[in-house]
């Protein structure tokens, strides 16, 4: 078998998230469903990171293997004629049988979109986290340097985690702004479940001077989720891109 | 009463197009219905353009009459809450009593994006047409360049169009590419019915070298819309902008 790393970009819009689940549409059945099309057998597939229901991703990679009478240079455009147009296969390569998706993966960068207007353009409306009132940048800049670095992100990570560690290094975080539209660009070795949906609603809190930055010192210490702000909302988040070694 | 200027904004996706009709979704529908739960009674309204069914803007522009009681400062966040999230009014001024949306404009200008490559983005297949093969901007400019001035623009006109005359003055075509994403802006006195879309079809004819650019001046001078390209998808045409001439 033949080991085969694909890199998907999909609109979250209308999904239950990655993960198999029977009688609603998710990503990795619509995958699966096409690959099982194909190649006239059943197939698994593992992804990068599972991403949650409304969730989109630029750059999700996933790997699995197929019979090495298939021609690798066809699987790219027989998926994108079978998959639905929200998802699309963007790059396919085969790779050495030991290559993992998930365990292999070095780095993963996710992007957080804010619309920050009083009127939100109706193109943002499924691609950005529409806040109203005015955020100040260069705050919420200085509360997210308190975060990078090696720590127990306990504090932002909700209920349903399948790690046994709660340990992780933010290697970046970066906020840009571009008219009213705000990104927050977060790379790291990897996230806690909704931790980065955990963190931007405490940025944005600090970013509305509902407390000051280094307050955020304090809830990473607390280790504890309800000293944190609230989730963000899916639909603002992209997985953006998985960094593996031999990158 | 008072006359006020409106500019609004929205994804024609779910849309039958600007015009009013029974039983199905409409932008001026929903303006209308918007205004009367607003103003507690009927008004009607009057837009610079028609936009077609699935067509999008980014800067439509209306007019219509309200009571002096009402006061036009609460008027831009009342629509916005009551509107659906997929339209969105962004400007609102209260104008001269002759000021009239479509009679009064002096220029409209439209955009039309392509998205030129073998794989689309799913962010981009609802704005955009989807051209696989890779088309010569160049040869497409130098077409463009035949139907700038004032012409009769017979042979770009589909059925169905009101007007009496046929003659237009197309002030400016500007192609532009960034990255996969060419956009073609149209700036003109008028247009005729689906005019927009028919000249990008028979562009996109000349960037994928079907036919020699100077090849539209026969199509031109021809009146006649069966020697023109096929009329290019709703999904990829904005309503840009519409000039006043106090602007």
């Amino acid at each position: 078998m033949v080991n085969i790393k694909l890199v998907l970009e999909y609109e979250g819009t209308d999904y239950y998230g990655w993960q198999i689940q029977p009688r609603v549409p998710t990503i990795q059945g619509e995958l699966q469903h096409a690959l099982a099309k194909i190649l006239k057998q059943k197939v698994k597939v593992v992804s990068a990171a599972r991403t949650d229901r409304g969730v989109h991703a630029k750059g999700q990679v996933v790997n699995f293997k197929i019979p090495p009478s298939f021609p690798t240079s066809r699987l790219l455009q027989a998926l994108n004629s079978v998959l639905p147009p929200d998802i699309r296969a963007r790059k396919v390569e085969e790779v050495s049988e030991n290559f993992h998706a998930r365990y292999s993966a070095r780095y993963k960068i996710y992007r957080y979109f804010i619309y920050n207007h009083f009127i939100i353009h109706p193109w943002f409306r499924k691609f950005s986290w529409w806040v109203r009132p005015p955020l100040n940048c260069e705050l919420m800049g200085e509360a997210a340097s308190f975060l990078t670095g090696k720590h127990d992100f306990s504090s932002f990570q909700n209920k349903g985690s399948p790690s046994s560690s709660t340990v992780r290094c933010i290697e970046k975080i970066k906020i840009s702004r571009k008219g009213f539209l705000i990104s927050i660009l977060f790379k790291a070795d990897g996230f806690l479940y909704k931790m980065v949906r955990n963190i931007t609603g405490t940025l944005v809190e600090v970013g509305r001077g509902k407390f000051p930055p280094a307050e955020v010192s304090d809830i990473l210490a607390a280790r504890d989720r309800r000293k944190a702000g609230p989730t963000a909302p899916p639909q603002g988040l992209f997985l953006w891109r998985i960094i593996y070694p031999e990158e």
